[in-house]
């Protein structure tokens, strides 16, 4: 078999490797793409991008009926998933069309492999297709694992044997079950239960802790209450003890002394990274963990292998991933070319305490750095303040009685803002002056100077600093 | 009459009066502030608030017929008045309640006087009910103007005579006219034209120029498609020579060889400082101009007075005249106090550059600080990028085929922003990051780590740096 070299092999598809493969082909090196499943990755066809296409039209509808003026809206449960499989490229045999992936893969003049990518060796890849070695690709430079994430099923008796859904079945579901139980009160959880509550869903959500703990706490409350007022039975504290499933395909969770019956049951209990079956333990990695890399994405034990996105366990977020990896890209490319490392861009420093997230539930949850909890372990001199989002005039216009919440977590011996969290209605996009804003480190006084429009929702930023004494 | 004296008193209880009195309260001064219509000013019963609660609905339909998998969705034209009636406070006679306003005025300890305003030499205000004068007020410290701005109708033969609407008439609409003429392609033409389509209007729009001539150019463009796509006749470039108006109430505007008849004309042409019937002669000032004041909002002529918001002419802007009040309220506490000028909170510096701007139109028009030939005649080392706001996975998300724009200047020299302009749909909270970034002169290459979150449409930040080159 003839075996074929690349400046740079990188194994995964995803969003995140495709970043990385198109920086680096950029920058002068020769490049090759493994991808097993579906260029384009978990989140083009069954994660972000799926989940967002349901969520939009039933988010919209639900902020038509909190203004007067707007009458007749509804969903149309049929022309939602139509819109999803528009968005997701669905073949008529249920699968996914992933050729404009491959096309853009193509078009950076990366080469594409489709197959499992697997470390045989120092800088040297196979590439498996049915179960055989189709292709044997040697890096010159590195091996960028770009793998992802798998879902994880914890021990729960019977929840295996039970075939529950994960977030995939979620956001390809076809037939809306009458009744569903989910189990997981994190992001996957919430957005699930809001989605399929949405599609006209009767939904039950479990949690054994509160909702979005990593968030501050009145976040995961203020989620709970969207919910319910969605008509989902929230149950949080609630440990589950056994999970069944009857013939008739009706599946029983017990939990405390009750017992909760569904058509279907959705398992969203967090996710780990995809190491298994990539052949870390040829290179003498253990493949029961994350791939431990510095902020230039290399790995702490071998200097020519690389980890960008999910597999290595720094922020199991889309964004952030990508992030890495066009730090990663253009750290190969300087590398490469004996560039020196001074440069700011190749360092992925905001994945430390400058992480943004948003979780598309309604009242949506957007947050940026760090929540006052985790501020406060980390040593800082911490003050917060915070401010009700329907006290602000643009709110008020967007949507009759907004409900939402906003706070502020502030150094204050350097007066900067470490990180902040919005809840409301559209609060999406608000959060990128709060971005900005932590990331930059820029001082309050700066900041107040910084003026929202009239009458925005972003207003909000200047109440805040108000509240902080400004 | 007995004569009151105050440390301050300030004329004119808009926003931006009654913010300037509450920092002034706030920080101990005796305050008086006399207004001689409403409290709350133009901008909460005519302008900004009633103009957002009635575009918001139309806006809202607009999008949900962009979504696949939302039906049904259409306005309520009653229910629209209904919603701005109760935003502005509107009394069974058609007045606004603004008591509300003037219980604010009372809570942070400051004396509310109903009259008009009128200066009487040095620090000295009369206060005039009824063309009597009711009240004699000294100021130990200033006198603070916030008159605000009054629309400009120029001299068209037959204009003033056919008794047109303005931004008043037009938001605190009761019947809505079957064909309305509008006058203007700036920010209240604009708004209007995309109002009065709304709730059904056959209306056409005449602008001399193009619209909204003080944004990017492409931005005009793209709001005179969107105002198209609504029904609107946009008439670019056209200059009308005569309006008259028939006994039967029709009228007719000549412009060009063209004649347009309809049931009611909107006459937009701008707006200048409510100078007049202030008193300004008394003190030596001359009240055919904007009042002229220093980065402090202290006249550049006379020590003793202040002016914020549209009086001084800096921008007519509800949203920058209450940043001026902000500022000048903290800068008279400190002068009365004697303490030092140094803070960087006692200066309104973002007036110059940085200031932020949104029209609700429909795609919205949302900017900070210099537009590309602003920023050219300035004499920055300028290169624009810009992106096409349709291709970021977020904005498909948000609407089906997604239209919209935005660019980034930069200052080549320093690497720094110094304007954004967004267009498209709910491009509104989109701009905080932008306004931090150019307010703070973040550079470039950190701005790169300030990550957005997929799938939001704030992504187009990275877009817009990946098209500088980073």
């Amino acid at each position: 078999m003839e075996e074929r070299e690349f400046d740079v092999v990188v194994i995964g598809a995803g969003p995140v490797g495709e970043v990385a493969a198109g920086r680096m082909t950029a920058g002068g090196l020769s490049v090759a793409v493994i991808e097993e499943e579906l260029a384009g990755g978990e989140c083009s066809y069954w994660a972000c991008m799926p989940s967002k296409a349901l969520l939009r039209p039933v988010e919209l509808v639900e902020a038509a009926k909190r203004i007067q003026g707007v009458r007749g809206a509804e969903v149309d449960p049929a022309a939602v998933l139509a819109r999803r499989d528009k968005v997701v490229k669905r073949t008529p045999d249920g699968g996914h069309d992933d050729s404009g992936q491959t096309e853009w893969v193509r078009s950076i003049c990366a080469e594409f492999y489709r197959g499992r990518g697997r470390l045989a060796g120092e800088r040297r890849v196979e590439v498996l297709s049915g179960g055989e070695v189709s292709q044997l690709l040697t890096a010159k430079h590195a091996v960028v694992l770009a793998t992802g994430s798998r879902p994880t099923v914890p021990p729960i008796p019977g929840l295996r044997e039970a075939e529950p859904w994960g977030s995939r079945e979620v956001t390809n579901v076809d037939v809306v079950p009458d009744r569903v139980v989910i189990l997981g009160g994190g992001v996957v959880g919430c957005e699930s239960a809001a989605m399929l509550a949405g599609l006209g869903s009767s939904v039950t959500l479990i949690s054994r802790g509160g909702l979005l703990d990593r968030n501050e706490p009145w976040a995961g409350e203020l989620v709970a209450d969207g919910l319910r007022s969605q008509g989902v039975n929230v149950r949080t504290e609630l440990q589950v003890s056994e999970v069944s499933r009857a013939a008739d395909g009706t599946v029983t969770v017990k939990a405390g002394d009750e017992a909760f019956v569904a058509d279907q049951i959705v398992s969203a209990l967090g996710r780990r990274p995809a190491t298994a079956g990539i052949g870390l333990e040829s290179v003498g990695l253990d493949a029961s963990k994350a791939v431990d890399v510095d902020d230039s994405l290399r790995s702490t034990q071998l200097p020519w292998l690389y980890a960008v996105g999910d597999v290595n366990g720094r922020n199991l977020l889309t964004h952030m991933g990508k992030y890495q990896a066009r730090a990663c890209g253009d750290v190969l490319v300087a590398r490469a070319k004996g560039e020196p490392d001074g440069s700011p861009k190749l360092t992925a420093y905001a994945d430390h305490e400058k992480t943004p997230q948003v979780v598309f539930t309604d009242p949506q949850v957007a947050s940026v750095g760090l929540t006052e909890k985790a501020a406060r372990e980390r040593g800082y001199d911490v003050r917060v303040v915070d401010y009700d989002i329907g006290w602000v005039a643009g709110a008020s216009l967007v949507a009759d009685d907004y409900t939402g919440k906003a706070s502020m977590v502030v150094d204050e011996k350097r007066g900067v803002a470490l990180g902040f969290t919005f809840v409301g209605q559209d609060v999406a996009e608000l959060l990128h002056g709060a971005t900005v804003a932590v990331t930059a480190e820029v001082p309050l006084e700066t900041l107040w100077h910084a003026v929202a429009s009239y009458p925005t929702v972003s207003e909000v930023y200047l109440r805040l600093l108000e509240a902080y004494g400004l």
